[in-house]
């Protein structure tokens, strides 16, 4: 009897990364360091924090000047006003804004806590790091350069930690990606006992995210995963895709 | 080089199921035909609506008196007015009530889409589907039944598709729990260069369920799968404590 299997691979030994470090050649390194080299038809999924460093997208708090705004909000729930001042700049609108949370709309639409900006807690190291540019455009750069790299055809997800409404904990999802097509579209299909599937739009590039977040151990710092012997649907794959239209949300 | 890896296997050969069935004895079956025996550790994830026909949680509509609160809706957005009863029957809140689209609050406080009141399409069989009364309660017994049947100690995931805010797509989502603890807390612990983790629960159950949904094929109709390889933290569990308390969620 034949049966889907995928395989979820946490890539252990990636070096702690910094502006303009070649990531691609680091997981091909690591992969062969572990024995597990990537195969063509792999999903690579990478966490954004490796990504924004490579890309040079963080700030040093010294360079910040908080607003009133911020000042205010950060004085009124103990918070830093700079980090503060740094979420308002990567956000084009404030979703929800009480008791110190800030649940944010950034520039690419994503709506998450603090627009993504993480806090460093290394003393003397006072930095935090930024969502990168184009998410979508990274993943391209990151599979090219795998492609280059080692001559498999991989696609690439980049994956965040986002909280979200009615359920407490967070989940891993896709704010990048490149060479798949992040949502199965199963539309008007029912399954085999007659059942019209209710909800037929299933976001797979979402729960390849949330997937690899079990093998890639927050603590320890894996940031990188491979997902093997999933069938996808290949295509350039567009993040936006996975972005709800504000006037077909019931939610906003 | 150690590196974590999980293994997702879809269980095929789960024959259609029906009131009073024993799953449990069906998934230990299926499993040894096609050679992947369950193994203590394993998690077993299985999809609602096999635990509830096995359940009997299935009602004829026949039997349905829609009441004119439910009519007047589904003549308004071309439903079937018998279904939207089921739906409000099901349901302790409407949270959204808008362009045809009913987001409830089922009467275990999960907020999803028809309150989980699946449709049948098999002409003649106008039946639809509910989620268990208690599905912890079933995700208990199953544990208890795949152990008393192979003496193997597993963790048991009842799943579910459901919409979300934001983002468009479905990604399955844990609705009952057995012999885990569905939230991974890492709270106050910093990653290896000094971030504090920005969000810190993990809400590891949802992203088992979503991982699943990657082998389950619900077009050809794959119902069970086994998560192997996965440290988790064992416990009694209890879906509750991933839902929201109306008053610390920002968004309701």
């Amino acid at each position: 009897m034949t049966y889907p299997e995928i395989r979820l691979i946490g890539v252990s030994g990636i070096p702690e990364v910094g502006p303009g470090d070649d990531i691609a050649k680091m997981i091909l390194d690591a992969t062969i360091a572990q024995s597990t080299p990537i195969l063509d038809g792999d999903i690579i999924v990478v966490t954004q924090k490796v990504v924004s460093k490579a890309e040079g997208r963080t700030v040093s708090l010294h360079n910040v000047n908080p607003s009133p705004f911020a000042i205010e909000f950060a004085l009124r729930w103990d918070k830093d006003p700079r980090h503060v001042e740094v979420v308002l700049q990567e956000s084009r609108r404030i979703v929800r804004m009480d008791r110190g949370v800030l649940i944010c709309e950034t520039h690419h639409g994503f709506v998450c806590a603090n627009s993504g900006v993480d806090q460093s807690n290394i003393p003397g190291v006072e930095q935090v790091c930024l969502l990168p540019i184009d998410p979508d455009a990274s993943a391209r750069t990151l599979r090219k350069a795998i492609y280059d790299g080692s001559g498999n055809d991989v696609a690439v997800i980049i994956s965040d930690t986002f909280g979200r409404p009615w359920r407490v904990g967070s989940t891993d999802v896709a704010i990048g990606i490149a060479g798949m097509i992040p949502l199965d579209d199963l539309r008007g299909q029912m399954d085999p006992h007659g059942y019209i599937l209710r909800v037929a739009l299933s976001a797979v590039a979402d729960e390849i995210a949330g997937a690899t977040d079990l093998v890639r151990e927050k603590i320890s710092g894996i940031p990188v995963a491979l997902v093997r012997g999933m069938q996808f649907v290949r295509g350039e794959g567009n993040i936006q895709t996975l972005i709800r239209e504000r006037d077909g949300d019931l939610f906003r």
